[in-house]
């Protein structure tokens, strides 16, 4: 027997103190290994229930009277995402909008903040809406994006960041995970460097929520905001968060002067006034079946703790990544992520020369979901809610499987990616 | 008998031909008077049907391989809207973010297709995220919101818009319906004379959508947003629509460049490219559970046509304005909203001088659901779909017993609006 055998794997569940939490998942195919949860994570069947409820109950029998429930939403479900996961004191995070729609409200009101500034940094294996959304602001106010190349297996490293900044530089957005190394930044460390500059600290939390502890308020972060679909396991297109510390509140303004961020929206006063607190980053009304399925995702990996998530995810990822060394590396998969545990979030990404074909082939004819990034990626996403030690182990077997029999090279890899 | 009794009602309720429709909704409660469909409209059967699908199908089951099918949602989902209730073609409409965010991308972009042109102008009786939205616009970028007054109760007259336009005005934001008065303007005369002054046509279509027949291409209208959760029925929060006009798509650009306006969103590239089509308006991942439930709310109101639609509508706030003259009037109540039906959308307003308490006592105590609207106006939806005459004649009914029996000064009246 040997510590490579799938035995290991089911020795690791039967030691692992959150395996009970896998049933509280909807677990439709239990054949299926699902190592996709980083894009779209599974819905618990307390989420489900709750949607039941906020739509046959509170919906089609309360009617609009509902809404002395639900207008508090964004502020309370930001506040349990603030203290589950954010490392967030109470009225500094609201939940509502898109990730993107967010991150722009926050960019702006960045270079708000440092008026006679207008560079904005990033990364050039930035998740792109957060590059796109900076070009679009420089197009429209003047400014200036500079892009800072990095390894984009190893991510940032935090000299190449000092390089980039001078007393130009208003903004810098970091993703604390980078979506396709699943790089992990030290947001302490970085945040300082960026303060020391003189420079605004937004993070894209997308990949790191849920997954890593964020200490925001410890960190001294200025800005952030991120996805609550992936591990927070929102369903498609939940609202996104948004976090604006506490003592900005009083400056920070987004462009965008929706009625829900004034501060008596139902006065409809003639002017726009914000909301003394968070509120006033709000925009329009918030989407409230979703924002019911965030509150539930967000419970279930308070209940769990996300310290214990981490280390649970921390294993998972060295799992895989000692199968990968063993019997994948052999087949031409180069390691494409950290192999520092402690600079890896939760997902691993493997280089290969025939990474879609190779993605094809694993969903249909290996029940194997991992994801496709571009160019030559395969990135595979642990949810240490749900992943067991041994999907992982079948997830490699299958992909070993799929490769000596050239299965990739029988699919049909011409379709356009949709996720 | 009289032409006042409730028997009339009835009559009109068994010639009504859309009254089938009624069995198409969750009607929980049949002795509850809902009046506020045009705030939130009700749930059809299909629609929690199509929700539970999404959830306990597409998401549990599919997992991130729905995302094949749900990508397409924002344009399909748009198109429908575009065929059945906006008298648009197809590639023109998206649905996503709310209607403050798409009313902020739309209202962007007509800054950028006036260049060397800089006020905004709208009405003193506009919904407030109109009026903010632009003076959030105004204070980035330069520019100047012009506020026409208008009486609150008739609504615009086109010679006070012709007078406030001039060769600086780059566009023109104004309600199809006014959320209040219920005022509904010609939306072809309206837009020719915006035209005329060189200026962008922009419409808020919330209150008029699924109410009133629109006809955005034949008007040559050139931008247009609007919420699809009050007459559509798209539940709480539902994403909103936006219309551009097809031959300004090439040059129409979001302030806002996230990663789903791209060409090739999943390219990953350095740059953001604008789709060339209606996508450009998009930013990111989309609400997927509430797009289903717009989805089915369209599908309803396509069934029954628009122009029944209207008629019926029409028909019950004729017989609401019947009502209250010969009942409401002499207790105080006076008409806030135009007296001519084909000067008037889905909802009728009255004015009264304890208008707030009156709404509570009527919840209360009445088990009738108007809406309020400051400072004095109580605000009363039809839903052709599901609104009969006998509950306006009830409505109408117990409202004169609440203020005979002085209900309305034996209820807490302090509590915030919310809706």
């Amino acid at each position: 027997m040997s510590r490579l055998d799938r035995s290991t794997a089911e020795a690791l569940d039967a030691a692992d103190e959150l395996a009970r939490f896998r049933d509280r998942f909807v677990i439709a195919d239990p054949d299926l290994v699902y190592l996709d949860g980083n894009s779209l994570g599974r819905p618990s069947r307390a989420a489900l229930e709750r949607l039941r409820q906020v739509a046959e109950d509170e919906w089609a029998v309360g009617l609009v009277r509902s809404w002395e429930e639900w207008i508090g939403w964004p502020t309370q479900v930001g506040d349990r995402v603030g203290a589950a996961v954010l490392g967030a004191g109470p009225g500094q995070v609201v939940v509502s909008d898109s990730t993107s729609v967010n991150l722009y409200k926050l960019a702006a009101a960045a270079l708000e903040l440092r008026p006679g500034r207008s560079v904005m940094v990033c990364l050039d294996d930035e998740f792109p809406t957060d590059r796109y959304l900076l070009q679009g602001l420089a197009a429209a106010r003047g400014g200036e994006v500079r892009v800072v190349g990095v390894d984009p297996s190893e991510g940032l490293q935090p000299d190449q960041l000092v390089d980039a900044l001078d007393e130009r530089v208003a903004v810098v957005l970091l993703s604390l995970v980078s979506y396709r190394s699943g790089a992990l930044l030290d947001l302490e460390r970085i945040t300082r460097l960026v303060h020391d500059a003189g420079a605004v600290a937004l993070w894209d939390l997308s990949h790191a929520v849920g997954s890593v502890p964020i200490g925001l308020d410890a960190a001294g972060v200025d800005l952030a905001a991120g996805c609550t679909y992936k591990h927070l396991n929102g369903g498609p297109g939940s609202p996104a968060f948004l976090y604006v510390r506490r003592d900005l509140l009083d400056r920070a303004r987004p462009p965008i002067w929706g009625w829900w961020g004034h501060r008596d929206p139902f006065a409809m006063g003639p002017d726009h006034e914000p909301a003394p607190g968070i509120e006033r980053f709000l925009v329009g009304t918030a989407p409230i079946p979703s924002l019911a399925l965030v509150d539930e995702g967000v419970a279930l990996v308070a209940e769990a703790g996300i310290e214990a998530v981490r280390a649970k995810s921390r294993a998972l990822t060295s799992w895989f990544v000692e199968l990968a060394d063993a019997r994948l590396a052999p087949l031409g998969f180069v390691l494409a992520s950290p192999r520092d545990p402690d600079r890896r979030g939760g997902h691993v990404s493997l280089r290969h020369d025939e990474a879609w074909a190779v993605t094809r082939a694993l969903v249909e004819r290996a029940r194997v979901v991992p994801d496709f990034r571009t160019p030559d990626r395969i990135r595979f996403g642990v949810s240490a809610l749900s992943t067991t030690f041994t999907e992982v182990w079948d997830a490699v077997d299958r992909l070993v499987g799929v490769v000596e029999r050239g299965e990739h090279r029988a699919v049909d890899a011409s379709g356009r990616r949709v996720t």
